[in-house]
């Protein structure tokens, strides 16, 4: 079925790029989109119209890393650095989703969040409880957020009774929850929590999992100097953090790794090689003190870098907020770097929030043809009001500053319309 | 009358110190607070209670530095340094309240938008227009928003043509709106707009009548590296930024100073003792890339220090996330200091945007007795859900980072109930 949706068409072909099509034409077939125009071609003239008239028709935003469970910590408890700040806050509250009830409760209103602030796919933490994480993603599903979860594996380090895993627990429950995965739109991936969580042999286990089954792997990396420090401690053979997970076959294409705040060029060398994607968190690492990432350095080096919100290290969320966040790390960042690095345009920044976390599910750049339609469409009438007329790329980067859910007024995941306000 | 304000009281005596009073009682005389109780005073017994049940009464907030005029701008154009920006976004958005009715739509949203936020004392800049000046202080008076707002007084560097007085227009208007402010609750206050702004000339009749009329006065000071070389030309009697003020009697108790990022120990003790007021702008200082304020180190010298909104160089006008973003600066100020100044703690920033900002129009401590009330009732009912009871602390806390207009449901300025949603 085809079908058109117009209105003012801005979306991120390349980093620093925009493609704007003013009151435009996307045109969309059984979801999938066949292309943008600045004019609609004939052969589409008898397709239906959904006009979204002077509204901004945006590509929905990709959350790399957040931690599901710590949903019920949003705002809180940031006065600690990383490692103390996962003992006392992080942990006792993923304990808690033990109890499904209580998952399905949160999750359905995480999922309900993500969607209603037009983030359609992510890359998530669960915790590591198989049946909590089973719930989160039933929950994702029905709001129409896609994308992986993880069970995370954590066998030592953790919180002995409450919040940690024997050897073959881990490695059974992680069978158990893929074996039942039976999910459209929300796929497992592989989730040692970070290196000072899991033995070698669970490394190895998880390893050997990723190569048989084709997994994607997830974990966080050099976020913290005082947790890097600690890596080298536990494998004293390896030089660098990301050698830890290289050791058992978890650094390979498309393993993804938070943070890399304190990678040195060597290390970001080998993400560049291994087609890792890096998730750069910018409110998480200000909040927990863990330092300022240099992006454009990474940029510069071809790394790939993504953005993610990191609830709860993180205190927000919307990505629209990560990707100002991010701008404003990056001036921090310039500001330290006495202005040797330049900071993120507003254009970058939003490619790294849409385009560069969006690739990783396979889709192309921008409103590609032929990918499934993931947008959102945002009402700024409310803003405040300009003495001359804005050109829609003020009003786009206006609306990454100053939008909140209440302005999304109709969210598009996987090619269906999810989110419908008008 | 008497009357009663029950719920969970918050409020910051001093520095870091916070009262709490959980489900306590707040008992006013005619909108001048009596006192805080946990248990009501058996001769209170009669007045009429307004119960707000499992809401936080916190203090409202006091922004000290704030461009009215560049309301329009907020969100956009924030890709320039401090003086490229003023000329390419700053200066042209104010010139056009050269129209008062233009000036009433906008500084009509401005108020309710500040309002609405929980700002119920403001020391503002206006543009240069005088009659734009007064639609500001009606409106504000209008809505409830209470304190200071200047014509901005600049005869040199501006826009000339569009946004620039002559010296004798800029003191001649400054008098003629002086001696038009008739609002009760919204007073004049003088404003350079910034030393490399007016002649010497001018700043010298600025500090006349501010003695004649016993003005207070407001400005900008050692925002930006570049800004402060330019005044060390202007000024090349002066050593430091401060004595270009001084040299003209506008350098005294209660002269508001914004940003003070670059003032250096000299500086910041001739601030110290005169009595100045400086305003600590996180979100616009790391915007348009000026520096990262040492709050920490101003606050154990002994500096007041206050918070602005700054908008537009900053991005956000409600002042809790003015708050979160002075604790965020104060965290890279940590990062970058190698960890040898401590953050801001959530306490410590809610002192800074509320108390210690109220104390400039003479208020006391938290919600001291004798002082008219300046309060917001906080419904955090929509928050993500926690697995354990939180304490008032915990949702003091998370309230500041969550917050939005929507949760604010009821706010007191000077007494008054202001805006009453429930």
């Amino acid at each position: 079925m085809l079908e058109i949706l117009r209105g003012n068409l801005v979306s991120a072909p390349r980093l620093g790029a925009l493609d704007v099509a003013e009151r435009g034409y996307l045109v969309l077939e059984d979801g999938v989109i066949r292309g943008v125009f600045d004019k609609l071609p004939a052969q589409y003239a008898v397709a239906p119209v959904t006009d979204y008239g002077d509204a901004l028709i945006l590509q929905s935003f990709a959350d790399m890393h957040l931690h599901a469970p710590q949903y019920p910590m949003l705002g809180m408890g940031m006065d600690l650095p990383l490692l103390d700040w996962l003992n006392t806050y992080a942990f006792p509250t993923e304990a808690q989703f033990a109890d499904p009830d209580y998952a399905r409760v949160v999750y359905r209103a995480l999922a309900e969040d993500l969607i209603a602030n037009g983030t359609t796919r992510v890359c998530m933490f669960s915790s590591l409880h198989t049946e909590a994480t089973w719930v989160l993603m039933e929950e994702l599903e029905r709001s129409g957020v896609t994308g992986y979860v993880g069970k995370v594996n954590m066998d030592r380090n953790g919180a002995p009774g409450s919040l940690q895993e024997s050897t073959d627990e881990s490695v059974r429950e992680t069978i158990r929850w893929l074996e039942g995965c039976r999910f459209d739109r929300v796929k497992p991936i592989l989730t040692p929590r970070f290196t000072p969580s899991c033995s070698d042999e669970l490394m190895a286990a998880l390893g050997r999992l990723a190569a048989e089954r084709g997994l994607y792997v997830q974990s966080h990396l050099s976020e913290n100097v005082r947790e890097m420090e600690w890596v080298r401690q536990l494998h004293p053979d390896c030089r660098r953090y990301w050698e830890t997970y290289d050791k058992f076959g978890l650094w390979k294409d498309h393993t993804v790794m938070a943070h890399c705040v304190h990678s040195d060029e060597v290390e970001r060398r080998a993400m560049h090689r291994a087609g890792v994607a890096a998730v750069h968190c910018p409110a998480s690492n200000v909040n927990i003190c863990s330092g300022v990432c240099p992006v454009r350095r990474m940029l510069r080096e071809g790394v790939w870098v993504t953005l993610g919100s990191d609830i709860a290290g993180g205190d927000q969320l919307p990505m629209y907020q990560v990707i100002t966040a991010a701008i404003r790390a990056s001036k921090d960042r310039h500001i330290m770097d006495n202005g040797s690095t330049e900071f993120l345009t507003v254009e970058e920044a939003y490619y790294l929030g849409t385009t560069s976390g969006h690739r990783y599910f396979g889709a192309g750049e921008g409103f590609a043809a032929g990918d499934r339609l993931h947008a959102i469409v945002v009402d700024d009438s409310n803003f405040p009001r300009s003495g001359r007329p804005l050109s829609v790329t003020e009003r786009f980067e206006r609306a990454l500053y100053l939008m909140g859910a209440k302005n999304i007024v109709a969210v598009w995941s996987d090619g269906r319309c999810v989110v419908k306000k008008r």
